[in-house]
């Protein structure tokens, strides 16, 4: 079922407050660079450093108080574990985070440190279910998918909307895809906010599921997660897949040093920090510069979470 | 001659509309980490990346138009030769930078980027001043100095007045010290717009020359440019240090791995890139918790331009 626009004034008023409405850079070298017109919204300075603080506040403000009261559980080696870590705290929710064993010790330390009670696993889809999936026997707690899970969906299109409120004229916006969660809440955000925006999703040629889902119209998985972009080597799934298929206009692959070129324009240029997988749509426009110049374009900078010691540069 | 409100009221109408009012962020894990209310305004998201287009701006605009038509003539080998370049540029203006032949070609080809004549010689500050004045008698341009100018203090001092214009309850006004000129800019914007807010210097250990005129009563010179800090190794000058002597109220040193652990934690906690002489200042806050603890400080974040492919982290 496609949601409404009442399901996102709704989810906009949930989050109120408790999410950072971020602020929105322009850079005249970037746009000289490009042709384009850039409007970057930074979902970097988003608490927790990244826009998944939204999905993860919308979808444990939309439990009950008894659900509340039992706790969420999420695994994640990324930001979405921290997202519900943070996002819980806040609201006075316990939550458990299950994490696989090598995830490096800085990202395992960032989500005890926001109180959430983490699990170790083996590095395995499976495991990782299986634990979360005990959790939830256990003590009652309330899953929580980092991306196709609709209340998170909707948490995230309000950064679009956020966006689209400022400049209601984009032509275009442009975020990342990985696991769908994103693309899906922001081509909502278009559909209700924008006047006929097109919503382009930016995928690394090596994970390119998405690209090929819609060419396939079912869901794909990727043979490889070896990409730099670490945020996007997961797959749509079936919330989330229906929306993009009807609405996302169209997903532009790019390689792995267009990625992290595009990435150290931006740290130069706009002096500030993105992580690999948030600088894959301003790559993408730049692969395709015809298409985008002179109009009007959004991107999404999805987050900010890079270890500042081990660049890809 | 003390400048008067009046001279800081002419400098912020010169500049406006040629430099960005820059952002002021805050950040709830550095507050938390320090116990002070931080007010970072970011200059590293000023034009050319740093608060010395500000003074460039203000410099150039000041000279007659007969002046200006002979163009104006600068020697540095960092931020303030790109900064008088892109504010020549942008006022019309012939500029002529001249830099030492071993700096790195990055920072001659922005300089040249933005249209400047470079003139190279060799690195020492005789030979800088040897070809500067060779430039100026065969050209006629206006030297332009990058510290030790009346009109580069005065348009550095409208980035405190902005600051203290958002939040003119200030206790405390931090900044950088290296040639003085943006500390003593800022305390006159302290003194005419600030409600009783001090102005304190942070300057490394390695070039504490700020520091010992303060005790000395006069101009002092630093024996060694040995800190990570790049743009804070030069010393006072004539102009500047009457006004930093009778109005700073004190220079906070601070050791080098206290200026990369301050980088660090601006990086990985505010998402924004600072170059190391901009950490100084909120090094010394962290070195000084107690004086700061439960005040409103302000920190000039004074640059970002810095190379992301060699960093002390």
């Amino acid at each position: 079922m496609m949601p409404s626009k009442n399901h996102i004034d709704r989810s906009i008023k949930t989050v109120s407050g408790l999410v950072h409405k971020t602020l929105v850079l322009t850079c005249s070298a970037l746009n000289a660079m490009t042709g384009a017109q850039l409007y970057f919204k930074c979902e970097n300075f988003q608490k927790m450093g990244a826009f998944k603080m939204r999905g993860a506040i919308h979808a444990i403000q939309n439990l009950s108080e008894q659900q509340k009261a039992s706790g969420v559980v999420t695994h994640s080696s990324g930001n979405f574990g921290q997202a519900v870590a943070l996002a819980a705290k806040n609201l006075g929710v316990t939550a458990y985070v299950v994490m696989p064993e090598n995830a490096p010790s800085v990202k395992k330390e960032a989500v005890k440190g926001y109180g959430a009670i983490v699990t170790e696993c083996e590095s395995t889809l499976e495991a990782r279910e299986k634990t979360s999936e005990k959790i939830q026997q256990e003590t009652g707690a309330s899953f929580l998918h980092p991306s196709n899970n609709l209340d998170v969906i909707l948490g995230n299109a309000t950064a679009g909307v956020e966006l689209l409120e400022k400049h209601p004229d984009l032509d275009y916006l442009l975020v990342p895809v990985g696991g769908g969660g994103l693309i899906a809440g922001t081509v909502l955000a278009a559909k209700y906010f924008g006047h006929n925006c097109k919503v382009i999703g930016g995928e690394p040629f090596a994970v390119d599921d998405a690209y090929r889902a819609l060419q396939s119209g079912k869901i794909e998985l990727n043979e490889s997660t070896n990409t730099v972009a670490d945020g996007l080597r997961t797959h749509l799934g079936d919330k989330n897949f229906p929306i993009i298929q009807e609405l996302v206009s169209e997903i532009i692959r790019v390689e792995e040093e267009e990625i992290v070129a595009a990435m150290k324009h931006i740290w130069q240029r706009m002096k500030i920090i993105i992580e690999p997988s948030s600088a894959v749509p301003f790559a993408a426009v730049l692969r395709e510069k015809e298409k985008f110049r002179d109009k009007k374009v959004g991107i999404i900078l999805s987050g900010g979470n890079v270890d500042v010691t081990k660049l890809p540069f």
